[in-house]
């Protein structure tokens, strides 16, 4: 046993940690698994691990004389100050060849500066987004891995048998240098959220304009599920209306009605604003989780602002608006995020293959779904394709239902039910098909107020300034800009 | 004249520098003003300066020299780096008590670490934003210090001189330390965001929805200003309407529809999303501006993403509904603004007075209105005053005006026209004022796939996990958090 030699080894013993551990044995490879707190080891080997090959170590150098060469050790713990404090202590125990794979939620741009770090010491660091939740860390989460190229070779056997297969093939592929991996990682948890709270504003709709009750929402989202929505998000959201307490009542209307919002989702929407690209839905995601934490304001504010005299004035169509505007803003939803990523990619010169991120989300993830198999595809058919709107397929599919979207923003607006991530959807789509939008007012508003200059409707490239007022000056503001 | 000493010294002969200096001059200040290109210098000097008690210099120590003391120099150069290159070299020239004051669009964090930076040399820093275009620089100002207090008495004569003055009172007071002034400054550019974007969804309602012929606009924005709309924004669009090319032509229809978004906007997006304050408005104001940009991809895809087929089903009384929209949904933006300013103040220690903010926003800057003096009324009513939409006079005034912007958003979704930001105040509106919203399904969904518990609704503060599946693990997810 002691002369046992690893295959990787593993940090952090948390859930997700625990899971891939247990995942790799099933797949004959032997890891060596350590935590800070060394007592979680034995506890570990003790219970859950037991009666497997798994290993145990009870210092990061008894871990490191522990594995094969060139050695693996993946971190799963805390994004930021732990992975940081992690790596700065493997490095003196590693040598040039040898592998470190942060697999936890990191920040793009911390990867790409421990990539940049580890350049001249031959260490090689791959920054992975892992995806699934427990059940798929376990039994096949999606992996999304980026870094330095020469490690992939040396850790692909793992990471591709682990993965989860979509139709046979591999939900793990090589996403691209330096941060590509966490942050292709970073937009599907923004996704995620998107597609979250497109659910609960369904879910909302179905409750509160409709009056359905629980049991009928339940059978709604398993007969969507049956169709173009089919996906891990619905499936759930069928099986937690479903569920009842030990009490026999449903455990859904005794959850608060807040949830958190940091890391990934939050990141998503700061890198839209930073690469300046309209990922509108997604940000009204993360702000209306920020929204429902203010709980005890919004309890105070119902008492005193008044909603909607109106009544709901659909028709029994109404379910069938209701997903096709799911499917629609779902759309909307994925081609503002492989927005993002066209425009990261270019940026960071990063040479994304967009059919394979597609693939690496169409199964095992959080947001795996069919309709991600309809994304591949229409990349594989055309991998120059500018926007996912475009391609063929999607386009006839959103022209169908986008008459349901507006429907339900409609009748949401109308009757008083907040529909953010639906509303926004809409705007988005209708200001994408807008030849011309009404941005001509605002260039003029910045010349008028701050001889910003504008440019001409036939000449682009041409600025110049008016003077509007007769009295303003004609100098134009060159280094000051408002 | 070379004996002359100057009250104070001004960098960067930009149009709003030139203005700053000009304006100053007529308060009887002597400047002194200095540009990187020299050559500038003196331009101003035989041209706009002539004849004005205005002198010049032609190196940072010529400039230095020529000072009062304690030495006051302003800075109205381009955020980043020319504002760090000046600080750097004025340090080594200027003594204990001399005063440096970045007027430019900074960064409040920029502004938080030349504040602490400069603490030990005590040399003092503001950071101070300057509202109000090229127009406002030169006969009035909003301005807007923040920084080292003990700088204030001894600028304060000057700033409050050269400032607007709303019903006799100076648009300008000491906003708090550090980085306060330039993060109040950066709220206002957003919430200038918002309501440039409304005012260009309203025009593009009037146009595409309403058919209007932009002299009609034209008078309804004049009438608008009577009002409770009454601003400097409503008043310059009524102008830009109006105004003719040499040709006959209007003007407006000349001007490309793209607009440029970098700087302020950004940054008030992204201090929302770090805040975890939900300011929807500006944001998706921001991503508008993003929208527009892609016009070559939107001229494309108009060709191919079909719009609605229903017509416009309102009635004449709809102007009035978008007049009140409009109102309702500034009132929200504003509401949202002043959340954010309110929790950046309680995170970073600031001691922000906020009747004294809308103030110093009543009067000079881009977003002056009448609309600010009733918030102004609202926090000095009550300086505890939670949000504004729970102020009584703005309860009330929203109270009648939802039911419109109800009107418009719906219309707007049925006919196609985009409404992002209208949209996503009514959805804000409507979740701020829900009691129960359904965040507990998300909270149900993250517990199921990861394990990441969730809250009781009647036990605040304890949070369980419940095993959905029968098959998943009992581990809670604590270090790794999806």
């Amino acid at each position: 046993m002691a002369e046992q030699k690893a295959d990787i080894a593993l940090i952090g013993l948390a859930v997700m940690g625990q899971n891939l551990i247990l995942n790799m044995d099933d797949h004959g490879f032997v890891v060596c698994a350590y935590n800070r707190t060394v007592a979680k080891v034995e506890h570990f080997l003790q219970n859950e691990a037991k009666g497997t090959k798994i290993i145990g170590a009870n210092s990061l150098e008894d871990m490191v004389s522990k594995l094969k060469k060139p050695r693996k050790v993946m971190l799963l713990v805390k994004a930021g100050s732990a992975v940081d404090e992690f790596v700065r202590n493997l490095v003196p125990l590693l040598e040039k060849g040898d592998i470190i794979i942060d697999g936890g939620n990191s920040q793009y741009l911390d990867t790409q500066r421990w990539c940049k770090e580890l350049q001249s010491t031959g260490i090689h660091y791959i920054g992975m987004g892992v995806s699934g939740g427990e059940d798929g860390a376990r039994y096949g989460p999606s992996l999304m891995p980026g870094g330095h190229p020469a490690a992939w070779p040396h850790v692909k056997p793992i990471f591709q048998a682990i993965s989860a297969k979509a139709n046979g093939e591999p939900c793990c592929d090589w996403v691209g240098e330096d941060g590509a991996g966490h942050f292709v990682k970073m937009v599907h948890n923004g996704i995620e959220y998107g597609d979250m709270q497109l659910i609960c504003e369904a879910y909302h709709v179905m409750k509160d304009i409709l009056g359905m009750e629980q049991n009928e929402m339940a059978a709604v989202f398993e007969e969507w599920n049956k169709g173009e929505l089919d996906s891990f998000l619905i499936e759930i959201t069928r099986d937690i209306l479903k569920f009842k307490d030990d009490d026999g009542k449903y455990l859904l209307p005794k959850i608060r009605d807040t949830a958190g919002q940091k890391g990934t989702g939050k990141w998503t929407g700061i890198a839209a604003l930073e690469y300046g690209v309209p990922v509108t839905l997604i940000g009204e995601a993360v702000f209306s989780r920020c929204l429902s934490a203010l709980k005890d304001e919004r309890v105070k504010a119902s008492r005193s602002l008044p909603g909607s005299n109106l009544k709901f004035s659909g028709n029994k169509e109404f379910l069938e608006h209701l997903r096709k505007a799911l499917f629609a803003s779902k759309l909307i939803s994925y081609a503002q995020g492989f927005m993002l990523l066209r425009e990261a990619a270019k940026v960071n010169g990063w040479n994304l293959n967009y059919g394979s991120i597609a693939l690496m989300w169409r199964g095992g993830c959080i947001i795996r779904s069919v309709f991600l198999g309809n994304i591949k595809d229409a990349f594989t058919k055309n991998p120059q394709l500018s926007n996912l709107l475009l391609d063929p397929f999607f386009s006839e599919r959103i022209s169908t239902a986008q008459a349901s979207l507006r429907q339900v923003v409609a009748q949401a607006a109308l009757v008083g039910v907040p529909a953010p991530a639906f509303s926004s959807a809409l705007a988005f789509y209708d200001g994408y098909r807008a030849e011309v939008l009404p941005a001509n007012l605002l260039q003029a508003q910045r010349d008028y107020f701050g001889a910003h200059t504008y440019e001409i409707l036939n000449k682009p490239g041409t600025f110049v300034h008016t003077n509007w007022t007769g009295h303003g000056g004609n100098v134009s503001a060159t280094t000051y800009n408002n």
